[in-house]
């Protein structure tokens, strides 16, 4: 015999089910949900509820928008002729978090990865060359992650988008701000040293 | 001009207001329903909407319940004449996972705390001490957390309940399983040594 009544369960088991939340996180979750406000807990199942219906990726960069184009692709003082590369759209917000950059975005939906079975047809590479190909883009920012994929990912880009004639740059590594010299991994230092600019100048 | 359509916006907003969800987990759990299965967050959705409806409290104990009574009261093996106190459903579940307590519970619904403005009418004191007064109770066992708010809620039930006559016990304090003694503070210490107990026996 169960101690806790089934809906309870279920709630517990969806709330472990999102990334980052384990059992306990979810049990504390869901009976925060029988202890709260039900107006709050209504609200919640709302707003998920009603998530896909009222969002949809952009169809020119593929970020989540409310209309055809999102938010960025509609507004007429970007850049068109500087694409930044990402790998999810959550990436899209990180560079906007920045404010360095005016141009648009490419969002390709993950990286390539073999063992997880995903090749160049499962990203939207064919829709980014189709954006190019179309002209008017000068550059093309590869900002996917600097791990494995993210790096594999950038290289067959380039290779890719190499042939078009267009700049292909990609974000620098090195040490995050505010890191400790001694506290960076190897990989991270050796980066940093290759990427090593002069002091006057911050061109490579 | 807003980057993410409101209906995400939302979402955030109301993952956000989760216990224990800062602004960026919220966001990350909102990308990840964006990004998921659609059939995942509407089971998630459904799950929430339908827990107020099918849970209610125990109408003993104030546990969660699906019946009139929850599981635990509901079963005949249990001993009705000990009742373990603690301010919580979720310290239901974490005596209950020990394996070392038959009787029965009462949540109180948090623990006695002027500053948040909860007396004792705000607390199920008063269910409490009817139960008590309905007799066939020969233990209350006081497991209300070792912080202020907790010892406070004890010895304030010590002294209400202590007129009935039943014998009032509270959980021991001590150092937990698998810690270790210098990394302990130093009230830790000063209550397992207030606490302990010859090696030959387990009664203090």
């Amino acid at each position: 015999m169960s101690l806790i009544p089934e809906p309870v369960e279920r709630l517990v088991a969806e709330f472990g089910r999102l990334p980052g939340v384990g059992p306990k996180t979810a049990q504390r979750l869901a009976f925060y949900c029988l202890r709260t406000d039900p107006e709050r807990v209504s609200r919640l199942a709302d707003a998920l509820a009603g998530l896909r219906s009222a969002v949809r990726p952009c169809s020119r960069c593929f970020f989540i928008a409310d209309e055809e184009l999102c938010a960025i692709c509609r507004n007429g003082r970007r850049d068109a002729s500087v694409i930044c590369v990402v790998e999810d759209a959550l990436d899209v917000i990180a560079v906007e978090r920045s404010g360095e950059f005016q141009g648009l975005y490419h969002v390709l939906g993950g990286a390539l990865s073999p063992i997880e079975g995903i090749g160049p047809g499962q990203l939207r590479i064919a829709e980014l060359e189709a954006r190019v190909a179309d002209g008017g883009v000068s550059e093309v920012v590869l900002a996917t992650d600097p791990d494995v994929e993210g790096e594999a990912t950038a290289h067959y880009l380039a290779e890719r988008l190499g042939r078009s004639g267009v700049r292909i740059t990609r974000l620098a590594h090195g040490l995050p701000a505010g890191a400790d010299l001694q506290y960076a991994d190897e990989l991270t230092v050796a980066r940093a040293l290759a990427g090593r600019r002069a002091l006057d100048s911050d061109r490579p």
